[in-house]
């Protein structure tokens, strides 16, 4: 008898950012994908650092808490000059690697560019493509909104996809 | 009569960053001030970010737990060229600051320039400067090492003299 290894994963992707963080919750089965949960922490910028970083690492935690995913996919970030940006997405970037360290939950993470060519197959895809095939590939009446969200899903799918084959951008 | 308010404060001082995270902690009774523990975080390059960031995390609040600072000051970064490396010490800082967040003790942070203006009195002070005055102002027979601790217990001290004034720069 021949048995097909079906892998049966629940990926948690995230697109880090301190004012708006996308974070998507889907379900692999076999080569399918299911969207279980998708969202956005949102931090106004009157509150202060310190308050926000709480907000993002509480509302992960919840979310880690509830559907204790398999594996979380997280995008890699590249400026091209503003370092003040950088810091400040890093300081979001850190809090959210670190709910999904504390809870041991494995850690990938995918550049841009891996994300586009996983989903669209090549890495000079437009935003606009990449929405369309996210939501095609999960079965969407709609693309979900914001963009970070797209993106969060996007990055998961992604970690879906790399998790077949044998190299995996584990942190 | 006539009372003195005379401040007596636990304070808790940050230089962030991923490889070594400096900390101090002081007691400023009136205006005297008093070493109670420094020390270093120091995380290896060759274990994940995640594992280093929970590290950090977990060493920061065994000292929030032990000593409960009334105050927590920070040093604020600034680079001016590579910003792969703001991202990245953005992310141990965005930890430091989250520990402290989670315990809800106040926090602040200085720029180099305003530790420099507390410590030695003006902000082109070299570092060798400022390190003889912390022991100098802490009655040390030597300088902590590294300097990382040295710029940590530095930046408490800025802390617990603008505390005595209005002008607090509180995160």
């Amino acid at each position: 008898m021949f048995v097909l290894d079906v892998l049966n994963l629940i990926i948690m992707g995230i697109d880090p950012g301190l004012a708006i963080l996308g974070y998507g919750l889907i379900e692999m089965k076999g080569n399918k994908f299911v969207l279980l949960h998708s969202g956005a922490i949102i931090t106004q910028s009157n509150i202060s650092m310190p308050d926000r970083l709480s907000c993002i690492y509480d509302g992960l935690n919840s979310l880690l808490e509830e559907y204790n995913p398999d594996a979380y996919a997280i995008e890699e970030l590249f400026f091209n000059k503003n370092i003040k940006t950088a810091l400040t997405v890093g300081h979001a970037r850190g809090v959210a690697i670190l709910a999904a360290s504390n809870h041991k939950i494995p850690i990938y993470e995918y550049t841009p560019l891996q994300v586009k060519q996983a989903i669209v197959g090549y890495g000079r895809a437009e935003k606009k493509q990449m929405q369309q095939m996210v939501k095609l590939l999960l079965g969407l009446d709609q693309m979900p909104k914001p963009d970070d969200v797209a993106d969060a899903l996007a990055v998961a799918i992604c970690h879906g996809n790399s998790s077949r084959f044998s190299k995996l951008f584990r942190l």
